[in-house]
């Protein structure tokens, strides 16, 4: 179901040869209203795709008809050339839904430098096949067409009373979000406006997609689209509908880690008693991008030397001599010396938690990780992406 | 050689026990004057190790008599009674040598949270034997015994009209030096002082040590230590001094990068035409932090959408449509483009060269960073350190 759980929505995902296997790599997501309400969260790499430029436009009026992804390209670093692209497929949308471009978003992933005549063509008919298909029961087909390393497709659906909230994600490396992640549309047929949809959409990918840091790399693409057909005609308060968002972000947030490349183990890593949020987030990240300790997480080797080192390079509030590292529930180091023996943590799951005690206030903050292994040299040496 | 080449210096490796492999693990080096000028640059971790905070006390005055080094153990967030045995060492050379305990500086590497009593033991005791066997042809034990997971020892020396420079260092992860780098030891019979040799020495580390960044990963035992013995009578100026420094420094640096664990890449990132050279800095090393560029060159891919995509996290001015980037000599991106195709591209020599061109002003900036291998992958999970 996916995106369209929700009432209002139409979906398609359909194959045109863009991904070398055959499988489905262009997709589309209809809001067929009353509301066509849409927000957005982009990447804040400077260094930013042809969709992400056009798309960062299309949203400022907060009017979002329809939104086209493929897969197999990533149109970034492709000229004016790819910007045509772009421009061309949201003109081929609004034609085919008879809407404006202006209010037709695109989202594209793959390898950075593609985007030739061919990618172009096929990325048009795809358009133009997926929304030929699109349905009620086309949220599975897709949530597939937007893979590409990801080994599985990722949905999430929340229920609540009369209204609801649908939607589908894929990332499976380059997992550092700054302000947002990957390819992810989220639908939902509550009642909002514009302002009230951005301000939940931020809200709640403050702390669920960008706390997740699975390998320190932002991507050129990253996009996470709400749209609002209202269809429940259900208006829910803002908090009732930020908790729900949330509880969708953070469950898609916790797949795409799930699915990381290569990773053998996901890794959370909770600081407390920070001086501020920041803070407590700044030593998470620090920790997670450490690749020391990703390292000796994936030999399941409690090294907690190289989580103190990590926290040791950021400005946060802290005595280095007077915190605590707790690893799957045993603290190996108190106080900056050392604690229970190595031989009683067993880091055999892949569920591994990390707890970092600063010592120095109320303010806490969880960043969700992988540890580095060797399927991740692999996959990232052996395939161009 | 090494650090006995110039005149007025001694010094001795010795075996105590420390290494399990039962090579020498403890070293020291005696300025034997007339002068006993010092200066020492550290780590910027936040979280420095017992012998880092005792010599950072040592180096106030710009007086040094003897520096003591171990591998084994690097004596950090071992608490006070950690901080006990870095003094206990001090005092016991100091006694040795009819000093005062507060010019000698201690050096200790090896894994964090090591600092028991049998280790405090057998670094007293190869304190004691080191003093003992100290002499002019000491320089290359002393280079083997602070090796840990170096594959061999790195020395330099440069030789002027009748002064010299030599020095040792040990170094093959943890690489990513925030003011200083590894253990360095560096000896000198020019006549400076104090502040003459702190500014060389800080000028010199700048440009060379500062730009290594093997992992991304900040040490918490770094030192860099020069020792001045004015044994030749001749003064050099500043300018002449500080060039020669810069050539062992830089010597030494790429010997550290050559031998950086599990690497199959030497990766030189040459960043020019940047604003400045903060800019060009934060480009390039961005760049060498970033996993998914360290794991293509390891796959011997040319993937330069991965190198963009690094350097649109950094706050550096450029414009991503206006980048131009070579690998080997070959151009495969121009002004935001794909350019040469990935074929042309040879990457399969260990000696890696990218050059990035920014486009925007006249300064310039060299990273030195590696690859992210299986080999580096597997040397961080399989044994602690």
């Amino acid at each position: 179901m996916s995106v369209t759980a929700p009432k209002g929505f139409e979906a398609a995902g359909v194959a045109v040869g863009l991904k070398s296997s055959g499988k489905e790599d262009v997709a589309v997501v209809i809001n067929r209203g009353p509301l066509k309400v849409g927000a957005a969260v982009f990447t804040s790499n400077r260094a930013k795709a042809n969709p992400i430029i056009w798309s960062q436009q299309v949203i400022q009026d907060g009017t979002v008809e329809a939104i086209v992804l493929n897969s197999g390209g990533a149109n970034c670093f492709t000229g004016s050339f790819g910007f045509q692209t772009t421009h061309q497929t949201a003109e081929k949308a609004a034609e085919l839904l008879g809407v404006s471009a202006g209010d037709v978003l695109i989202c594209s992933t793959g390898l950075i430098g593609m985007g030739d005549e061919v990618f172009r063509a096929k990325v048009l008919t795809g358009t133009e096949q997926a929304i030929a298909q699109a349905g009620g029961d086309g949220g599975v087909a897709a949530s597939e067409a937007i893979m590409t390393t990801d080994s599985k497709a990722k949905r999430s659906i929340v229920t609540r009373d009369g209204w609801s909230i649908g939607a589908m994600a894929k990332g499976a490396g380059m997992l550092a979000p700054g302000l947002a992640t990957m390819l992810v549309v989220i639908t939902t047929d509550a009642v909002l406006d514009a302002a009230e949809a951005d301000a939940a959409l931020r809200a709640s990918t403050n702390r669920s997609f960008d706390r997740l840091d699975s390998d320190g790399c932002m991507s050129t693409n990253d996009q996470v689209t709400l749209m609002v057909s209202g269809a429940s005609g259900i208006t829910p308060t803002a908090e009732d509908f930020t908790e729900a968002l949330a509880e969708v972000c953070l469950d898609l947030a916790r797949q795409l880690q799930a699915d990381a490349e290569g990773a053998s183990h996901d890794v959370t890593i909770e600081v407390v008693h920070a001086a501020s949020e920041d803070d407590a987030v700044e030593v998470g990240r620090s920790v997670a991008r450490n690749n020391l300790f990703k390292a000796a997480i994936f030999g399941n080797d409690p090294n907690w030397g190289r989580v103190l080192a990590a926290i040791g390079t950021t400005d946060a509030a802290f005595d280095p001599y007077d915190v605590d590292v707790w690893m799957n529930g045993v603290r190996v180091c108190t106080a900056g010396g050392p604690d229970a023996p190595r031989e009683a943590v067993d880091l055999t799951p892949r569920a591994t938690h990390l707890l970092i005690d600063l010592k120095v206030g109320d303010a806490t903050a969880t960043i969700l990780t992988n540890d580095l292994t060797h399927d991740y040299v692999h996959e990232n040496s052996a395939y161009s992406s």
